[in-house]
């Protein structure tokens, strides 16, 4: 089958072809129903339309829309994890600068995220974290310049900003074996197929190997991202009866509620336990004693993605692009060098 | 000279009313240059457009406007402090599950939020924190219903959603009072007349009144609402040789920098000094030990927000009101009972 176009839209839909142009541009007014049945064609079709005619018939809104993972599906935004928090802040400071608003939202807000977008005739989006395949199929039916922050998306509609996940959770292990420890714990968030926190254990198996350490999956305690699975962790950890002398955490949040869970015990970090985080968000260095993390430049992150959508709002002929950002091992006071 | 109206308006700007009137509801679209002519005189005359009439020439946006506080002027919203992040995240919760979004923005954004308002059509408005007396004059005139989050704003345009400061830090510093404490400082932020920082001293005044031990300013340390500056606060304690065993400090996170600042000066929290905070933040349980405080429900603070500003978007003849949130203390390992 041929591609479809804006006609067999109209075609399906029961109006003019200049009604589809209205429904896509937000140009002219038209009815709810009317927009309904439009978009519902296009659906059916598969139409994508052509990016030039978009672009010339679109006025732009100066509004970006930013995608921001929620703790639980229909809940709120993740912003208890000031990863999230931090990245927005500097996305919203650097799309400002451009004279450009940002829209929040989780990708169900009551409708399809595609329609927000038309709606909303939004001139780019930034889409943070990762998200299940269809929805980057979905996606790419917005037509609109979009930036992927931390996912692993292959897809040459968009572009890529992140850092080398199994090089981070390396260096951190490598850290913990270098300060003396041998039996070293990795706390994890959900280990899927091709996701982070299966790049981080990578890492983490790594750094093992290169120390001629043994792998051994009972020291793999996998939860969520989040505090209360950190301290669940610990418990779990201190459960086992396993001889672990270091935690290698994939998350500061993580890390954090680990040290809460130890303290809990009546155990102290660094002196029963060493533990290392991954982000350096801000409030580990908030900790007594810091936390000794992975540095990713958070807000570097939220800069370089601004500044790419925009270039590619300038210019839809842009290449996609795939920027892969530093990490560095900032050292604080949660590891202890034994002998 | 009596009330403008939209004619006075179109006669100063040059044009007709009819296009002041799209220029004010964004029906239909009119030239940057033509928009701010109208802009202009509906500046110079101090217009404000009849509610009633523009309830019905605008179509409904879906869209709430949200202003954050920022760092400093023209920098990052105030993300690092995560109040703001849970009262957010909580706005935008409560305002999605009735099918708005938010627009976060600061007051600066390259424009006047008058026009930021008009242009993006917001339906509303909710503005945390405090501003000059000459923005909320500036705000009225978008005709637009606004909430105020922790304003002592009192012009009757605005809704209010607030807790009572003095209150809270009465709470805190009576509790210092009755774990044996006498020699209590203050650690505040910007101490502005009629502002949160001058309330919530006022409550430990009260406290001290109570327990009769006699107010010394020496004990006041000002500073910023900061992390930073809370490491400053406690380092300027330290040198003051005042014999004080207790911070009542006015926000956690002034609290939390305080606790980082006496642990790198080898003193110990509550060991060597106990300290109370006020806002309860996610991260003050985080906190070994875990950081005692006032508790405020900010994220209730967010729903009831979202709540207020939709009853009157609904109701355009909504009474102005004001609702006061509860507090309440939380113990937690950070204040020690001294003889």
């Amino acid at each position: 089958m041929a591609r479809p176009t804006l006609k067999d839209v109209a075609q399906l839909a029961g109006v003019t072809t200049a009604t589809v142009s209205y429904a896509l541009s937000g140009k002219r007014p038209i009815s709810e129903e009317t927009k309904r049945r439009v978009m519902e064609a296009i659906e059916a079709l598969d139409y994508v339309p052509d990016l030039n005619a978009r672009s010339l018939s679109m006025r732009d809104s100066k509004l970006i829309g930013v995608v921001v993972p929620q703790t639980e599906p229909g809940d709120r935004l993740m912003f208890q994890n000031s990863f999230y928090s931090e990245i927005l802040g500097s996305i919203e400071y650097y799309a400002r600068q451009q004279g450009y608003h940002i829209l929040i939202s989780a990708t169900d807000a009551n409708e399809s995220y595609l329609t927000l977008a038309k709606k909303r005739n939004l001139d780019g989006i930034i889409i943070i974290g990762m998200y299940p395949n269809d929805f980057y199929q979905q996606m790419k039916k917005t037509q609109i310049p979009i930036v992927l922050i931390d996912s692993y998306c292959n897809d040459h509609y968009y572009h890529n900003i992140r850092i080398d996940d199994a090089y981070g959770s390396y260096l951190a292990t490598r850290y913990m074996l270098e300060n003396g420890h041998e039996h070293i714990a990795f706390f994890a968030g959900q280990l899927k197929e091709n996701g982070v926190m299966k790049k981080r254990l990578l890492g983490y198996q790594q750094a093992l190997g290169e120390f001629e350490v043994p792998f051994r999956s009972e020291y793999i305690f996998e939860g969520q991202i989040d505090y209360n699975s950190g301290i669940e962790l610990a418990d779990k950890l201190m459960a086992s009866g396993l001889p672990a002398t270091g935690v290698v955490a994939a998350a500061d949040i993580l890390a954090i509620g680990a040290i809460k869970g130890f303290y809990e015990a009546g155990k102290r970090v660094p002196e029963d336990y060493s533990i290392i985080g991954f982000d350096d968000v801000e409030i580990s260095q908030y900790m007594t004693p810091g936390l000794t993390t992975i540095r990713q430049q958070i807000s570097l992150k939220g800069e370089k993605a601004v500044e790419l959508l925009l270039k590619h709002i300038e210019d839809p002929t842009l290449p996609k692009q795939e920027e892969i950002l530093p990490l560095q091992l900032i050292a604080r006071g949660s590891v202890k060098k034994i002998s």
